[in-house]
């Protein structure tokens, strides 16, 4: 049985300037690029959990709501959330700056899932998380509401199954 | 009034072969890589519909389940299954294959959401779709549905007013 | 004896949107780029033949007459025309799209040869390519007289045997 | 009048090291990646001759029988061979060297023809090329003979019409 | 005058993951791209503390004794320590690990120098810094000598006139 | 005991173009980008002298005072200056061409120091460097002052032990 962790200890920042080949003919950022990105941040937090190599399993829905411009510079904060026996949902907020003209905002936050792998590749147990600040125990509740999400969407749970998500359509 | 189009119209084919720079130490594809290349495959897709430039408004749950290796080549396959004013859903499958294998396997699916915009990055209004396969009916009809579960995760409609997502849990 | 194979088998289509980094001060495709993206793609249905890793023996004479711009879609199509032993002659067809403008062009086509290789690099016989349509059996007549130019050009040939290519410039 | 110049005027030596996302499955540079190397060695000979920024108008044959290796030092030589009104041949040598190992060797050689071009992209005029040395020389005759094949390929010339090249397959 | 600023309004972390084409033959970091990214890092340090865009001035010497290996962890932390005129001063401290083996090592320091220009690209004055922490008011003292050194050695200053810098070497 | 070597036996020169990706929002060659370049540049030089792969040990304060602009053509030449055990110190020069405006500047030179390593990454013995010319000559005497500025920078060699480099401070 694995020591458990807190989210600190996966915290992880990442810092990218937006460079020409990154932008679309209006010089924003593309979206995938920034999904790139998101996920080699979202993954070093789910190594920094697990003390493992990781692979994607799934990334939430994400929107993109403000246009980032070339030469911003991003800044991405991960942190894992809740573990599953070998998996880590980790959540993700990304900010946008541009420093020249002193203003920062928030554009996206998303919620991966990773997969803990020995060197075969096959799936190995990661240790629990215990989350300690109000922020973090609600993200800790929530994740499994998006579990189920996850596994409806998916098809591999019924919703009649899905028993914290269904709570989401039945308050009247 | 802009004239519609059939999904055909937007089809487009995206073929990729995983190089070094796009793997994980175990040899397999990144999934953010991946989300990456699924992001400028449904963009030309939709770039098809409206004949304007486009930019990412969101991507649906993505799940990864089959590793994808170094030396696979990726097939990506996007149309256009809906229109809503300026913005776009588009459905995308992916195939890996390793030839000297002779194995192809279906790795994902995916749903892009597209908004189309002026010179000056303002939305535009877009053609409506006409479905005509019945998988192409089937997808616009559920277009709605996912449109909804899109704008309660977003915070943007209360689960009480997603009419059409809340019949996915009311079933029995 | 390998089962023989149609040029159909060996079909692929590749899609790539011309970033800056691919362009030059005129904001042009340069032609090492897209030469680069064509190797890929013939490389792919040389593949698909084969089912072989292949290696690049030469490209024919290719022409550049229409500027690719940044932002444009160009799209390959690439089959096999003809196979000699280990080694495949790929025909390569290319169009660029300016999708906001609705302009298409057809920009170049070129024929690669690939020799298909074992896992030490040793040369490996290939299925033989039966064509069917018109134009992938005139493909496949003419593929005699490309080869004996190569090979003339590469001073493996005299020209004097040349026997199809001399042909060519005698016709009054 | 532009005033003539020498060869030696736009000779550019270039030099590469193969990185892993240079290479094929068998740890071999790929083809298309050092066609794409070779266009931007050849593009700045063309730029130094004309003092012009450049577009490529073509590459002839290019045949590719050594295996460059990962890690190997990729040495590219470049100088124009002869000037015909806006457009300019020029000839390129590739060598290979795995320095640990001693071992240098050339790998292929190649003509590029680029057109000088104004800021619009028209085509302008450059300098005449005086050649020197009997490679120079010899260079800068058959260079007519390989113009003569390109227009040919390119259905811009008919064979009959080809003198140089012609008498190429006439002898007996 | 600009309103002075602490060095925390500057500081900048950025992390990055050792992928195969940053490696060389022996799967190790290579020293320039290492450069690179450090460079990346203290602009937008610079960027930070003075609201404007920077060019790179000068990198001290920088050492490389500890290898860092594919799929490392890079971790690069920078801030300013003296703003002189146009001119800051940035010290970055790197730290490479391997998440796997739960090592994690001080890798490098450096100091690089940064001009802040207007959009025309001529210097502008930034605002000062202030040293609060020891170590802070530690590196801002230092600031002067390693300035001397940098001025001597791009033949800017004579040895005799580097005060600071001499005391150095006339501690008996 | 090994051959001696001259400098010529390690010169090389690589050339590159400056592409939208190597810059900054002004158009301006990054830094780091150059920084990486010249690593790799001078690391070739290295190996051409020890035939054995190298690893980079040190860069010296490089200053960077011509801005390079986008699409101007950066030729580097590097050679061996002097030989320590298994440690070799490289010259490096880096010319700016903007060929279209006929201007051609010296924009940095450097010294980078590799050590020579056997397959395992152990450091190994390298030939000795004979230089020849009164530049390779005045090169291979001032290359003992740096070393020592090297060491006193990264603490292993007391100031006042370094007895070529204190000279120079004290010239009254």
């Amino acid at each position: 049985m694995l020591n458990p962790k807190k989210p600190e200890q996966s915290d992880v920042t990442m810092t990218e300037m937006v460079l020409p080949n990154d932008t679309n003919t209006l010089n924003n950022l593309m979206g995938g690029r920034l999904l790139h990105w998101m996920d080699i941040c979202a993954a070093i937090a789910a190594q920094k959990h697990s003390n493992r190599i990781v692979v994607t399993a799934s990334v939430d829905n994400v929107s993109f709501t403000e246009p980032i411009r070339l030469g911003n510079i991003v800044t991405m904060q991960a942190k894992v959330t809740r573990a599953f026996n070998s998996s880590m949902e980790v959540h993700l907020q990304v900010w946008a700056e541009d420093i020249p003209a002193g203003k920062r905002v928030s554009t996206n936050s998303a919620f991966y899932t990773f997969v803990a792998v020995d060197q075969n590749g096959r799936p190995i147990e990661v240790p629990a998380l215990v989350p300690e600040s109000p922020e973090e125990i609600d993200l800790f509740d929530s994740a499994l509401r998006r579990r189920q999400l996850r596994l409806v969407l998916a098809g591999r749970m019924k919703p009649a199954d899905a028993k914290e998500l269904r709570a989401l359509f039945e308050t009247e």
